[in-house]
């Protein structure tokens, strides 16, 4: 490859020279060849019988060219002849051009007549990269033609891309179809198309200057993918955002920060209603054991707490300083926190880059950096860290321990994930602020949840990611492990414009987080219901072993609405083997449906419930349950969910452990036995066919792209 | 016309002489011609001059072709000439192609030279109609060519279909912007392209034998639309639904079953745990006010009701008969019903076609026939009708009084409807099960609630519709008057399948449904939880004047995914005048923003919400409000709640009645605030950003399908 970059290297040297942002066809070529990027095969024959010999070697059809500096108007001298179909044909023309040339102009210098390989048929599609400022170099696929054009139907990859990443992009388009061939097409070379979105996407990675590229269109047919025209933009003063922090240093400081031995309220009130006063009640009442040491000017104590002028003047050890003072006198205190060596503050305060005072903003970032504090917000509501009973904010304390770690980019989010996990008991290890994001960000919270033994989710809302590559590599990693679900918001034009207006962040284009967070596992939540759904279901759930999903309802329009909620959220309904039908047909009423859903009919007791979740637990071939109950005398709501938590058990002792998730339709007893489900492993919604599919959904998500499945 | 309709007949007439199910391209033509469906335009010219002038009339390029009976090849002959393109070039090509004729076969008989019109450039699209179990005839438009049909994109509407509808197919497929003109491309002409549609409906509903219609490709220019291809199949054996009752005979009926002044319970039984005995206990405690009369063979009374050993008995009249016996019993139960002339039976049992016993089905729907009862069900749980007291079911009574009327087609839903509405506090006019529908249907309830001043909204959810046509056009009409929401199961293919195993019901091609709801007005819910929401939600909401919808928020985050919730349910967000953000902005902090979202920021107190939702609400531009509550400790839930219904009240005074909604953000206190807000008129969800999006974007969708907009 060194040669390659030598000859790219030389070609962009002159671009450089010629002060010029773009390359030339001829350099492009060049550059193309350099990296194995196939374009259409040239030469220049000086004779009938080399024509024909080149022609051959390159495959039919070809054009020929006349190639003399003294004829500009080619084809007007009777010097061009396309379609050539055989090595005959290729040297009569070769005879031909040259006739009609010195006919044309007898004494033109003729330097021989250009072979070309004729592109046409095939499917055109469309290669391309470009720069994004949050995630740098991505590589785009779609398909050619005015059409694509309108629908917007196109895909993107983080550069480089494995030949994973680039078939995962030929499937990754709606009209994806085409390729396979469709009326009487044929299909495309798979590994051919592939190989140039890697190459394309190498290419831009080892030159970060290339802003730009499009190979469009290429040809792709059962043979090869050859890019008929190539467009390269360049822009020399690009520079790549610094590689992020290694992960064990992040890791490091956010353990502190988290975890800390002792926390300083810079702001510590007496006062009730005083933000400084919020955070030393959340601190005492929220049963942090650490040490606490309100700082104020003159307080001799608060709360009970020996008061300090300056976090110097405390003795013992500060990992946390927890900022209640107005933006103006943040600087101030924060030298005195690098003074002390004090590893993270948490910064309450607005008054910065959201309100107008970037410059504000830009001098906390560079205390920080000069005293590696890491800084969180500002403009933010704090903290919670559940497993040290760590409530660093002003908001209520919250005492529902779990093991869902969330974050929200604004303050109100933050306030409708406290509330929500406390009304459904969800529980969580952490809930972050990030607000402004000056320096701590999503990829830290990321390492730092990715080890922490307290945290099984990661659950995020942002509004932008400062640093996408660094984010999407970090999730990449760590949703092997551990679920992490993304709400972003601004997906759409009108939330982007809100998202700027907030926080002075440049949404992206949504097509590019879609592709970016799927390629790196997360999963996508599409609302904020979604997103605290999905962190409060997702861990609930046993990993499924394989993608068959069995419904079993007693309600058979339950039934209905459970299926279409399955195709929805991309699950595969098992079709039903005859063995298994047999089976489940000994325990439901003739007139039940077997196959999938299972409709066990709506009249039925509790034991029909319970054979038919036995069965469809114990056998291999079903991977996961979504029951569909229907309240009835005969079987009321919580017989129906004390039973299935039984069976459950019952099951699970004997070695089968699946996902099951239940839809409730009945009267509002219904409510009782979705909870109580829900607190026993069965994650249950009333009155909804759709909400228990969408978890199972994310969990299958996540599943797949761990590579469980 | 009727010129046209004596043309096709005679075409269809020898298709059917022959025997044919399609016609020959020459028949299509025909049939186009007949309907002033534009083809290319042809002649046979018979001299080079009359060529020459055939050519210029049409437009050019032609195509010109020998007419001889004794020359087959033409091509091989030398008698075709394609691209012709003045009439010199068209002069000369006749005496070329006569030569070549000559050459070809001397002795040929020649009959002159087909001129005629070459289609080329311009957009392809296909002009369509299929015929639909459910809808009957439909009229389909589509782009041409292969991505088109690998993206299905293409759209429905019932046939006939007015300009108007053809008009809204142009812009109802995903390219729509193709005809628009892009890359430099023209235009189409919109009305010729809307002219073809409307002549291919009209046709079609005139000859319904034709039950396939495709011209593919037409050739959509700036100038015309050109049919290139015709292909109409034909089933003369096809025989349209019979015509609806008329809506007069519906209403007279359904509103003595609705509201009867004596109900007989087929089956009444004093045991508990029986059906018979619920549906006693229901009427009675559900304080039904008119006369209940037990039927049972032997008992004297049951639960204090003198009981009959059948309907014949009874002295008084009879309305509805609610049976809770056997299947097998109710033919004959059925036919003594019949002999009383009671209107309508209420038929609970199951064991008929859903439990593959269509016989008995059959049986029963032939007796309703004969005597003109009306059919519900069978396989149902009853119907309430709240307005009378009348809770005839098995179900528990209900007794929340409300102005949405809602249907089921399958018994869980009902359950999940009957608990939703309890728990949600939403009220209802009536809850009707429908089951197999043997006799009652979608369209029937549609009749009776639209002229019922009991409800106001109408919801309901259907696996199929068994005269989707009918439907179609009860809703369009009474959709102008109250919302009609639908939640159509069995919507994708593994819902569809499950839905056929459920209730012997083919589903139909939900593009077909999406798209003819939508003609006709009605609401979709894409969910169950939708359905219940948009129910409760929409007739809470006054209907807006116009498009422009203001969010105003406290939290900027919960401003940003409201905004992505407007772009999803299809709201428009206004462009804030400057003189209104002015005003907005006298109201909030310096570094709050305005334009839109308002953002008011987190800390202020009540006031500032009042002020700008006074604003909102006073500022005739502005049509409708969606508002982000933050909790905090300077403005509390419920005083903000309490602070809203004021503003709205004392606005609603003055003359300002707009829908507003509210996504509240904070912690558990706000679900308080949220029903509060709900039960005042402004529908608020707690911890959700979409949901009250959501049911504003319903009440949009409603009032532009009724013109109110």
């Amino acid at each position: 490859m060194s040669n390659s970059k030598d000859a790219v290297r030389k070609v962009l040297d002159q671009v450089k020279a010629d002060n010029r942002t773009s390359l030339t066809a001829p350099e492009g070529k060049l550059v193309c060849d350099a990296y194995g990027i196939p374009v259409p095969k040239e030469g220049v024959a000086r004779s009938a019988g080399e024509a024909g010999k080149m022609a051959s070697a390159m495959g039919f059809p070809v054009v020929m060219k006349i190639v003399s500096p003294d004829i500009l108007h080619k084809t007007e001298a009777g010097g061009v002849i396309v379609g050539l179909k055989t090595a005959e044909d290729a040297e009569k023309a070769y005879e031909t051009i040259l006739g009609n040339a010195r006919k044309y102009k007898s004494d033109a210098k003729i330097e021989g007549v250009q072979v070309q390989q004729m592109l046409a048929g095939g499917t055109e599609v469309i290669v391309g990269s470009i720069t994004d400022g949050s995630f740098g170099k991505l590589v785009a696929f779609g398909l050619g033609g005015v059409l694509v054009e309108v629908l917007k139907d196109i895909t993107f990859r983080l550069a480089p891309a494995t030949r994973e990443d680039a078939l995962s992009m030929l499937d990754g388009i709606q009209a994806h179809e085409i390729l396979k061939g469709v009326r009487g097409g044929e299909p495309v070379n798979r590994n051919a198309l592939a190989d140039v979105i890697v190459k394309v996407s190498q290419l831009v990675t080892d030159f970060p200057e290339i802003v730009e590229l499009d190979l469009n269109p290429v040809f792709a047919t059962a043979k090869d993918a050859i890019a008929a025209d190539v467009r390269i933009v360049v822009d020399f003063a690009y520079v790549p955002k610094p590689k992020p922090r290694p992960t064990e240093e992040i890791v490091a400081a956010m353990s502190r920060i988290m975890q800390p031995k002792g926390v300083a309220v810079i702001g510590a009130s007496a006062e009730d209603g005083k933000i400084g006063n919020s955070v030393m009640k959340n601190l005492v009442n929220g049963g942090y054991k650490g040490e606490i040491y309100p700082i104020h000017p003159k307080a001799p104590e608060i709360l009970g707490y020996k008061a300090y002028k300056s976090v110097k003047d405390v003795p013992g050890v500060i990992d946390t300083a927890v900022f209640a003072i107005p933006a103006k006198f943040v600087a101030g205190a924060l030298v005195e926190c690098g003074e002390k060596k004090i590893p993270g503050a948490v910064l309450i305060p607005s008054g910065f880059a959201e309100a107008g005072a970037p410059e504000l903003q830009a001098e906390i970032v560079e205390i920080g950096k000069k005293y590696d504090i890491r800084l969180m917000g500002p403009n933010i509501y704090g903290f919670y860290y559940t497993p040290a009973n760590l409530c660093a904010t002003f908001c209520t304390a919250y005492d529902v321990k779990g093991h869902a770690a969330l974050s929200s980019q604004s303050g109100g989010i933050g306030m409708a994930i406290i509330g929500f996990s406390r009304s459904a008991k969800m529980g969580v290890s952490a809930i972050v602020g990030l607000g402004n994001k000056s320096d701590i960000d999503e990829d830290d919270l990321l390492a730092f949840f990715e080890q922490d033994p307290n945290t099984n989710l990661i659950a995020q809302h942002c509004e932008d990611l400062k640093d996408g590559r660094a984010f999407a590599e970090a999730a990449k990693r760590v949703s092997k492990k551990k679920p992490v679900v993304v709400l972003k918001a601004g997906r759409t034009s009108a939330g982007a414009k809100a998202a700027s207006s907030h926080t002075g962040a440049l949404a992206g284009n949504d097509k590019i987080y879609e592709d970016v967070l799927a390629q790196s596992g997360v999963i996508r939540a599409r609302s904020l219901r979604q997103l605290l759904e999905f962190a409060r279901g997702v861990p609930v759930l046993p990993t499924p072993k394989g993608e068959n999903v069995l419904i079993i309802t007693g309600a058979g329009g339950s039934g209905v609405l459970l299926s279409d909620s399955c195709v929805d959220n991309g699950l595969s309904l098992m079709s039903m083997p005859p063995d298994l039908d047999a089976a489940f047909r000994k325990f439901i009423p003739p007139f039940g449906a077997a196959g999938n859903p299972v409709d066990i009919t709506g009249g039925e007791p509790p034991i029909t419930y319970v054979n038919t979740v036995k069965l469809g637990l114990s056998d291999e071939r079903i991977h996961s349950l979504i029951l569909g109950y229907w309240h009835t005398i005969v079987t009321p709501p919580m017989v129906f969910a004390r039973n299935m938590v039984e069976v459950k058990k019952e099951m699970e002792a004997k070695g089968f452990v699946k996902p099951i998730v239940a839809s409730l339709a009945g009267d509002v007893e219904v409510e009782e036995a979705a909870e109580y489900l829900y607190q026993n492993g069965i994650p249950a919604y009333a009155y909804s066919t759709e909400l228990p599919v969408e978890v199972l959904g994310a969990k299958y998500k996540w599943a797949r792209g761990a590579g469980l499945l």
